[in-house]
């Protein structure tokens, strides 16, 4: 009966969004649950229920909710307006402020999601090379534009030779330029990959990956491949380009600084935006000229409504500035401690479940050793039904929201009481589900599809 | 001397920001200023200067700024959380209003921007198909997803014949692909339009129009044109798509309601976020189904993290409840109070000026007549330097902002007053810059580029 409140919303949402939901991620069965309100790390329903908060708005917020430092700062800019035809001096401050993060930040220019930040991004490593094709990784997420999403979903049936695998649409309907415009190839596979890009040499606008791609299994790019893909770029002429919507939380600038080369763009959104739509593509400032709207023929003319509007602005700044190299270490230390905590509980339960991931983020796979690849991580139905129970014993009975790949992306706002409640929130839904994991498992030497 | 805070602002932002801006629309010779505080109808930049703001963020402000009502609505939503990986009313709520404004709005999706709203748009237009082509106006302009800007800014070195426009690539790169799946047709030209279309009657998902255009000289579509369109759809299985980003603050029900015909589609932006970043897909249910993510199959997967956040939901839906058939009917009127005084001032200056607009919106043509078509709208360079030397003239001796089209989007926070202000601004301008005007102007019996 608690359900009563959110199930009548619904029934009305169901009347006038598709789903009844605005965002797929939301949509949970048999009804999403309304927000009554959320701060720090717990985020308390209509009905009262309070949860921990381990998904953070996808990633998104990076200090939890409603920090009291970015509240202020927002109410501030609220009463002196919200957006301008005019520039505000926030956009140029921090603007600044990511720049002197990351060395391979040299021009940036912020934009509304990140779907527009890969847009942008791929627009202009087209605009500077003037090729018109991309590589991008089988099962990597970057977005809703129709060129990032290609081969997103493949999967046995439609994927293909993992020498060559098929450009996949998402949508119905995708147009087949489109798909001849995408080149796909297996990440962390550098000889695969290669072979791949060298057939598409002439014709490649950038390689884009993200650093440590959450569809493909959270597995962080390896060194190797990563300056494969540099030096391949180097000899091509094409642009490197990574997605770090996702990953900029993963180091005090980005996932970005493990590695000894640097992307020619990058796309961000997510954390810098302090829990407002935000996107920004940032990079080399010799790249980034084809937006500077100074030229009589500007390569790539771009604008938005809402683009780096100040509230956006400044709540980004404050978050992005409370969020410096201590807090990440601190941040990333915890997780590390939640990881540690989860593999004991796993052996304790003596479940198959394995962790990847990197800094403030791990993802669980029910599979003695992780997985490698996106075909090793890639889930039949049977797995992505167990996957959805445990989410659902989290959510019900320990009262804590995960993502749903059965991942978790951490918030300065939590410690370790919460790191606490989530392993042994785990361990229990280890135990109880163990002969339903057991049943799916992809253990060592099984056969993978 | 009273602009060296903003010039020294910008220095800065050369640096880290290509042109240093993050939004063309901002930038002007020889530096943008930069906003201080907004209320109402009046901006003030940081040496202290305020001006009238007739641009409202590009059309976005239907309030002005920083309206009482939406400064405490979000104040209040803030503290309780700006985004979540869970529902909240307030999507239903707002959705449900936009609902019941506008017949053919029979299910909506919100997303982040204007942009992402004609994305969703189009591939909602490819799922339900199956079809890869669009048919759009030459000129027009729908945000930055590539195939919506094909032939937005096309010139007579690039237009091609009039029976069979180019698809004129706007950004450098832009795929062959994208190129061949646009049509070009152009506006309110029934015979030559139905012709195009008709080349490509099979393949067609969707034909696209704004029906007031800003950029094909802001005149609303003829009651022929979009009965043709919509006519032309039915026979041939594609949908008719309405862009009402901008205007969907011309009528209570938007420009639409003044067709006897309506769009399956509608995408909005701008006025429907209170001031934050928005987007929507609105349409007939059917259609919007491809969204639903309860199918097996998903034709059109679609999410976006910071998709009917509270915060942009609480700002829209306070926004769009102020904005009531009195608000539509007074502010309407008061633009047409407008216009009349503005006509009144290029008689007595005696310059050749004409208006065209719909609603809240105008737009001023050096011309005797007002253009009738893309061709006739579109400006030589020296047009376009005497309408820089208009808004010039009326930002720094006037004080007045306007969009750099020559145009005007009212919001609700003007009077009387201000509408007085404005006239005779103009009327000071015109009277100054009218030789400039003579010089450039297109006057009736001249030959047509």
């Amino acid at each position: 009966m608690t359900s009563d409140k959110s199930e009548a919303i619904y029934n009305k949402a169901c009347t006038v969004l598709p789903g009844g939901v605005s965002r797929n991620t939301v949509f949970r069965r048999p009804h999403p649950h309304y927000v009554e309100k959320a701060a720090g790390c717990l985020i308390t329903d209509i009905e009262g229920v309070t949860r921990i908060d381990f998904a953070n708005n996808m990633a998104a917020l990076i200090h939890g909710h409603a920090h009291p430092s970015i509240v202020d700062a927002v109410t501030e800019q609220l009463r002196r307006g919200s957006a301008y035809t005019m520039a505000s001096e926030i956009e140029v401050v921090f603007a600044e402020l990511l720049r002197d993060r990351v060395p391979g930040f040299e021009m940036l220019r912020f934009v509304n999601s990140g779907t527009e930040a890969v847009m942008a991004m791929i627009k202009a490593s087209r605009a500077f090379t003037g090729r018109a094709k991309i590589a991008k990784a089988e099962g990597a997420y970057h977005g809703t534009y129709d060129f990032a999403e290609v081969s997103q979903v493949a999967n046995p049936s439609n994927w293909g030779d993992i020498d060559s695998p098929n450009s996949v649409p998402l949508a119905h309907g995708t147009p087949r330029g489109v798909l001849e415009d995408v080149i796909i190839f297996p990440y962390n596979d550098i000889e695969r990959t290669l072979a791949i890009l060298d057939r598409h040499a002439s014709e490649l606008a950038c390689v884009l990956i993200d650093p440590v791609p959450h569809r493909v299994g959270l597995v962080p790019g390896s060194a190797e491949f990563v300056e494969a893909l540099h030096a391949w770029t180097r000899r091509n002429a094409a642009l490197l380009c990574f997605d770090e919507v996702v990953t900029f939380r993963v180091g005090y600038g980005g996932a970005q600084e493990r590695y000894t080369v640097a992307p020619d763009l990058t796309a961000l959104g997510k954390i810098i935006g302090g829990g407002f739509p935000v996107g920004a593509l940032a990079g080399r400032a010799e790249v980034m000229q084809v937006l500077d709207p100074r030229q009589a023929n500007v390569p790539f003319p771009h604008s938005g409504t809402f683009s780096a509007n100040p509230i956006t602005m400044t709540a980004g700044y404050t978050a992005m500035a409370l969020f410096d190299r201590d807090a990440v270490t601190r941040l990333n230390a915890l997780t590390a401690q939640a990881i540690a905590r989860i593999e004991e509980a796993a052996r304790i339960a003596a479940v198959p479940v394995s962790i990847t991931g990197a800094g403030s983020m791990f993802r669980m796979h029910l599979s003695e050793t992780p997985p490698a690849t996106y075909r090793e991580a890639w889930q039949p139905k049977e797995t992505q039904q167990v996957i959805n129970e445990l989410l659902e014993y989290m959510y019900t009975e320990e009262h804590i929201l995960m993502i749903n790949t059965f991942a978790c992306m951490f918030s300065t706002a939590l410690r370790g009481a919460e790191v606490d409640r989530l392993a042994d929130g785990l361990l229990h839904a280890f135990r109880t589900l163990k002969p339903r994991i057991d049943a799916v498992a992809r253990r060592e030497g099984a056969v993978t599809v």
